[in-house]
């Protein structure tokens, strides 16, 4: 268990494992510009942050640091790897030690149909006895996959090649750490209506955390539409 | 088909599709801090290019550009979007569209045992009747995969949860660009004893194209201990 | 001379050296995520683009490559160099070689008045008189410091040292590689009412050149607001 | 006055504003591939960042933070800010504030000559009448050219042209945060025996500050060869 855990999806968390951030780090970032310091936060200090971010004047959000653990589904982390300015990740190797057997199987409630066209699909809840019937196989079928894993294992085939039975929808674990800009464009993308639903569970609870973390930052964010400077 | 397709693995291949590279604009860079300029490549420019790869300057082979196609498992893309540095990526979506019945099934002479210690890894042959039943196991597993993944299609289901049910060894396809610095990085890592055999395939393939466009920084770069500057 | 030069300034100039760009690359990019490709651009292509400029697409506007050679002052530079994302630079070295007498003497309808507070700068144009003792006043400072830099480097004193004699006017040269992300980028903070004015030429005229070589990208960012991806 | 301000050149320092780092934090970044975890260092662990340095093994070492207030002379930022990659940068601005009249000068100890060829130059003491010739005439020089600065602005000139009479010796402020691998490769590069004296005494206050924070790191990068992974 690590600190602070936020669950998410049925086997998932975010938790912050440590920071280095606050709102008085990126007015200092920016105060620097006329050689100014301020040893806490001032009178306009909260405004200053929101015309930073209105502006776009970006940098002086990069000045700070989180460090996150997160558990999640593969095809979540394919999409979270996209992400790589102001990002570090070191997650767990499947080439160097076994996975569990952890899947994610989604709710029956968020088991979805795709409506739409290419670009801009919307997404509606499935009916029930389909929802219950795709659960049921995907256990089945997650379950059977495991089964197969380790098999090929126990007859000595390396770990690398025995994974090729595992669907994308394993659990695996990583450390992410980002800034503030490079958190905000991850929110901006992520905790979004077109985002993945998967992916935006993991983006909230970051929110989450950022929002205790850089109160007034995040509440500019918000102002200004969500956009990261 | 992509012109200049180097078939790798079963279904894979690596396709350089544009690019804009040459040796005589690593000399050019370099040579702009003392405000030269050479029209084409001179006597003393090859040794110049081995300075800079020893001496680890290296911004002058950033200076290019390649522009690769590329199609890989899963698996293989998992490893190669670690890269971030001067690295850009575009891949088939599977929330948007379907994806193949195409998986990676190792020959029989790459399936293989691993031995040793973590970070010491190597691997060895695995014996031919366990080879033939991992094999043959796969094989049937992949296609009971597909076989659900469009039935969970067929049932409505949104494409991105029916992939649920596809293993880490399904093909996908990518743009991948990055300059000749970020290539000598991958290339470093990823055509190297250690690596992932699988990955290794492609690796090597990058490197034959790497050597026809910039032969010189190429063989500076084995003589330089294949260590990107 | 560089092929294609546009001056700027009174001793500058921007060139592209070589590109591997244009629009078609950037739909292709965009493509990938169905597995399509197109061999030309085809119709409502142009509206994909604008589609993915609207929506904050931006890695398929990374695919492509432009480098440049360019002739600025060293306080044009300092703020140029700013711009870390996909981007590379090469610069000519005062350590290694001896600098030009050349150094950026404004036009005299060019020396301006700062007008407002901090963050809300206006520029307007000086008084003539002034503006021609500034200019005048300048160009003697300018042809001094250059005299001792020389009577310096005379002496024997190092180039890296001698040069604490120059201002930050002093011309310099460079190579620039960017893509048409990070050039947008750099447009829209840089050829804009709020940029530096000397800046705001260089951007100019690398507009010019973008727009020719990615019309349709171009016609998009204009109609985006200038906004980068 | 910044706390833990280490005082270099003769204006010049450096500070550690604050950090999030420590030696643990590189152990648990390496051993989530085999997703465990370690709340404090282990036997063992010194062994591991070692491995992980000498194999080149980089990312571990980029899930902490470092971020310093640096004072130094624009010659000096010049070359810093071409570190780009898991960098942040704000500087004190001269378009929006007036800067110090505040000049480096060099000891006459440290006034050099430039001895050998391009790209191996080395460097040795001037003889003293030289250097305290230089000196003296730099002093001057720099007192004019702030006179010539001031005097600029109090005819009204914007500041960010009055600023074209200063040299580049004159000082200026920023904020810089990293992690340990930037952190590593500007140590590499710029605490070396080629690297330019000035800039070398920045580097070694910042390798100081490295040595107490992350001491085994610090150890193994030196057994290492000073090559950041």
């Amino acid at each position: 268990m690590f600190r602070g855990e936020q669950l998410v999806l049925d086997h998932g968390f975010v938790a912050l494992e440590d920071s280095c951030a606050d709102d008085l780090s990126v007015v200092n970032a920016a105060r620097v510009s006329f050689n100014a310091h301020h040893l806490e936060m001032e009178v306009g200090d909260d405004k200053l942050i929101g015309f930073l971010l209105k502006n776009r004047h970006g940098t002086p959000f990069e000045q700070n640091f989180f460090r996150f653990r997160v558990k999640a589904p593969i095809f979540v982390f394919r999409e979270w790897h996209r992400h790589r300015i102001g990002i570090s990740i070191n997650e767990w190797s499947a080439r160097y030690s076994e996975l569990k057997e952890e899947f994610y199987i989604p709710d029956a409630e968020h088991i979805r149909v795709q409506v739409g066209k290419p670009g801009q699909y919307t997404y509606e809840p499935c009916d029930k006895t389909t929802a219950l019937f795709f659960q049921a196989a995907l256990t089945t079928h997650c379950e059977k996959s495991f089964k197969y894993y380790k098999e090929a294992i126990g007859m000595g085939i390396a770990k690398e090649q025995a994974r090729f039975f595992l669907p994308v929808n394993v659990y695996s674990e990583m450390y992410w750490s980002c800034n503030a800009r490079s958190l905000m464009n991850f929110l901006s993308l992520r905790n979004a209506p077109k985002a993945m639903w998967e992916i935006r569970q993991y983006a909230a609870q970051l929110e989450n955390i950022f929002r205790e973390v850089m109160p007034v930052t995040h509440q500019y964010f918000i102002e200004n539409g969500r956009i990261a400077p």
